[in-house]
């Protein structure tokens, strides 16, 4: 399979960096091929804006969705965009690596779902969900959080994970991606080293099923 | 009361503008005082990385939440974080005037969170929830949607609006803050000029009840 890795996080010595490094090692050793987008490696611009479009049709309204739409179809979207939606377009599945940052997408990667999903790319009337415009495309998130397991549970301080996970899955259903197995490594900035290479086994054994 | 609007939309001839303007009408009128972070007009920057810190204390480990706490105790978060925090720490109330895109807040509003909460200032061991350090702060959401209200009804295409307003509500309610109840306008991009002044109607009515 082609397999894109869109990886959000500042620091090379995080646990996020050692899960996209596991995942890129284990998929290319079962004959994937990877792309990246480490999203702060290209300082990647997540905030939606006019400066999106080299050309903005003035008769237009001036809505961002509707002079997005109207830039996708005539190749005016900027370059970082564009690059990212090709190698979006490339792959066959795509894996979010990132920490749950408040409860969800850390500002860099929430940016480059507002900036690249737009109307008649992902999605267009009548076209969503099971008709969404990124199907056949699978997607699988995988996530670190600060707080420990318990945490997250039902009854826990934040309750059930899946909570948080959701609105980024129904962003993902929407544009008709199919959703894979979600990882979670919980509490990973005060885990010991032997529960690190836990998680890192773990997450082999997770990509191995999932691809 | 001391109130804060935080508005995060690019254009002055949206709804979102104009629903932020009608608070700050509504609210002067009722004698309350204002301040407003206008996060497009003042190009806040929500990618939370190393350049939030004026100094790093190299003994510290190299984890984000680690040196912004030490950071925020010795006064040496950047300058655009501080200036936001400062206006947070000054109101009685805060509001968050934002459209919904893609079920969650947009990035530059989203790294609004990621870099104001710092552990010490928002939140800290034993200090989170009823214990937060942002209390007696009260917070309301004022969000706009493209979709109209029918989708978001629990058995509509998003189902229940609460879940999207959630892991917002719940990153603001673990630093303490209250929350007052949510002004919702649906469907606003292809709503008529009536719609759009029985909208500012009841948003005036709501503010009226919540300050």
């Amino acid at each position: 399979m082609k397999i894109l890795i869109v990886y959000a996080h500042p620091e090379a010595s995080s646990f996020n960096h050692a899960l996209k490094e596991q995942a890129v090692n284990v998929l290319k050793n079962a004959s994937h091929e990877i792309k990246l987008s480490d999203l702060y490696a290209i300082h990647f611009n997540p905030v939606a804006g006019w400066d999106d479009f080299k050309e903005i049709d003035s008769t237009l309204p001036h809505q961002y969705g509707v002079v997005q739409r109207d830039a996708y179809l005539k190749n005016l979207l900027s370059d970082d965009i564009k690059r990212e939606q090709e190698k979006l377009s490339w792959c066959d599945a795509v894996i979010f690596q990132f920490p749950l940052w408040w409860f969800g997408l850390p500002a860099i990667l929430k940016g480059w779902f507002d900036r690249l999903f737009a109307t008649a790319y992902a999605y267009d009337k009548d076209k969503m969900f099971s008709a969404g415009l990124l199907q056949p495309i699978q997607a699988m998130l995988s996530v670190t959080t600060q707080s420990p397991s318990s945490t997250y549970q039902a009854d826990g301080r934040h309750g059930d994970m899946n909570q948080y996970l959701h609105p980024i899955h129904h962003t993902l259903r929407f544009a008709g991606i199919k959703i894979l197995q979600p990882f979670v490594a919980y509490g990973v900035m005060n885990i010991t080293d032997v529960e690190r290479k836990q998680y890192l086994v773990s997450y082999e054994k997770h990509l191995s099923e999932q691809f």
